[in-house]
């Protein structure tokens, strides 16, 4: 397989878009990407499309060929990929292989969802849809609920604290203040999340990520032909994907993801490189939970040690590792077919340097982390930025 | 990109399953097709799932993840795709990437739908999702409506008669008395579909593909190493698949379809064959014109001629081509996320000599064709037997 690379990438506000439909989004994100690469549409020979519940949230399915209409691109094939709140990273690996394949040259990954159509409450059964629904959602088992009892294990077997998973949103917070794409651009302190409401204890409204619209788009191109339009393209050094069960009762542990440590572990050896190596992640933070187990499981803190390394700060700007610079799900928002995605179009700005208030250090390589459900499918990819 | 051979196929009896859930139907399937491939289940590598719109038919996403869960598969990579009635097809050509780029050597590709959960008024909600939500079904316009408009012009343009495209359901039912598999193994006449109620002026009941459960499995593996595993593997000599319009009204014609034409161009164009190589063809008869339209496009027969030749019995077993030896959607039924990969099934059994009482002669090439709505997506494989 050939060097594949991100020539150019583009997305729209993340938030409540009450004045733009989900095809507009589509468009605005499509054409800023296409922009950025500097290339023409018609220069496109394929699509992927992540979204993860456009049935439920907007009646319409038939995605890849809504994006192909929406922008033009009439009649090359376009794909939508599903893997839930992992529809971004498997649409992204799909177009990945599709390059390195030989298939197609260029292709674009777009990943979309318009969330806010319906009420709240149905928006949580949809995203039910997501875990396992027969064993979990039926039973009332809600996102929330199967995330908490995550946090509770890690609490137990770690000491784990409500303060330090606080931490983690205290700090995408702040990194959202200079993110201009960010849902919210507002600071919060440990005492802003600890006197939230509970939505399924121990976790928070502000340990929780929100419902939100919005979407993203990268553009491939093979490596020996993206200086034909890119000035500075990003290599894409590892793809990885794996798999876990759909219900948590069927885990040997609560307290990590095993498909996370296993698509990292295949990362790290395809890039040939360390977490020591990364000075940029973009991890999926559904829940602050869920960005302390995933920078254990992806190896840049030791198992059971993520509560105590938020809460020092490790993961701060320009810390150990600069983890979620955009705000991570938590506070750029997350519209869940479009945030792996997202996370790739972060990892480029960083690389290019063009991050501007949030701009990392010397950012040689970057890495994006997106999970399906409660862990059934998590998603790694490693950049590296263009010499 | 390197050759990829068919090692195996399975798939369940198609029909109304009211004793057997979405998961046991990809657990038979699967099972079948790894059983007929003669490989263990940890042997696959990574596994593509097609299916339209389980959101909307069984409260379920994340359906890569379940089959992978289901089949005792993880942590192996798998991911659904999909394009509305084209999940299975995309899919397929996903699994057929996957193996060509050299990333996987054996790879699963399922297709599945559960749509007798809910009632008839929502599956034909959610099957409208297919089409244009906000400019087709908003306004009323249901998939028998949309393909009815299409016969309309066909027939005004051409001549096309009812009785034309009530040959092709006859003819479809006759082939599905010979297939075990097939939701509806009953013959019926010319006047049992002109004596049907219509659904949408011309389209008549029996004019219809009906609402189905159904599972469909493939085992891909490259063809240098086919060998290993299967004594008849069956070779894709193409793949390829085109975009058109979500929407009718934006169509130059309303008379065939342009992704099917351009697909089957490019599917001939690989396999360096023409249309008079193939012995066998399945092909997206979601309603009898739907058939009319695709022998035109594919180039079986020539535009405005497919009526008739329907009629005249070209199309019948062993005449000048076998179109749809299944049954077809309408006779062997139309699980609509299962169909591009029942297709793939029947193409299989043909070109190994096992379709038993439907068995062509000689069957050296074999079609598939899987469309997405009413044509936005139109996806095609050509299949060699094995030497």
């Amino acid at each position: 397989m050939r060097s594949v690379s991100v020539i150019g990438v583009g997305m729209t506000k993340f938030g409540e878009h009450w004045d733009s439909s989900f095809r507009e989004m589509v468009g605005e994100a499509g054409a800023k990407a296409v922009k950025d690469a500097g290339i023409e549409g018609r220069e496109l020979q394929a699509i992927y499309g992540g979204c993860m519940a456009s049935g439920r949230f907007i009646g319409q399915e038939h995605i890849g060929a809504l994006i192909a209409d929406q922008m033009g691109l009439n009649p090359i094939p376009s794909t939508r990929c599903e893997a839930a709140c992992a529809s971004g990273g498997v649409a992204f690996r799909q177009g990945f292989l599709s390059v390195a394949s030989g298939a197609y040259d260029v292709v674009a990954v777009g990943g979309v969802e318009k969330m806010t159509d319906i009420s709240t409450e149905d928006a949580a059964l949809a995203l039910g849809g997501a875990g396992d629904q027969e064993w979990e959602l039926f039973n009332g088992a809600t996102f929330p609920a199967i995330y908490a009892l995550m946090a509770r294990r890690h609490m137990l077997d770690y000491g784990t604290t409500e303060e330090q998973m606080a931490a983690c949103a205290v700090k995408n917070h702040a990194n959202a203040t200079h993110n201009p794409y960010a849902q919210y651009r507002r600071a919060v302190t440990i005492e802003d999340v600890m006197n939230s409401g509970y939505i399924a204890e121990p976790l928070k409204l502000l340990d929780c990520s929100p419902i939100t619209d919005g979407a993203a788009v990268a553009i491939l191109c093979a490596t020996e032909k993206a200086r034909q339009f890119s000035s500075k393209p990003v290599e894409i050094l590892a793809s990885s994907q794996a798999s876990d069960s759909l219900a948590l009762a069927d885990r040997k542990s609560l307290t990590g993801l095993s498909a996370t440590r296993i698509a990292a572990e295949q990362a790290f050896k395809q890039a040939k490189l360390s977490p020591a190596d990364i000075q940029v992640a973009e991890v999926h933070d559904c829940f602050t939970i869920a960005e302390v187990m995933a920078i254990e499981d992806l190896g840049f803190f030791k198992k059971g040690t993520g509560g105590k390394a938020s809460a020092d700060g490790e993961t701060a700007l320009n810390a150990r590792v600069s983890v979620n610079t955009s705000g991570g799900l938590k506070a750029c928002g997350h519209p869940v077919g479009a945030t792996g995605v997202k996370q790739v179009v972060e990892a480029c700005w960083q690389l290019r340097g063009e991050a501007e208030g949030r701009q990392a250090a010397n950012v040689e390589h970057a890495l994006t982390h997106n999970v399906g459900g409660s862990g059934a499918t998590a998603v790694v990819h490693i950049f590296k930025r263009g010499d």
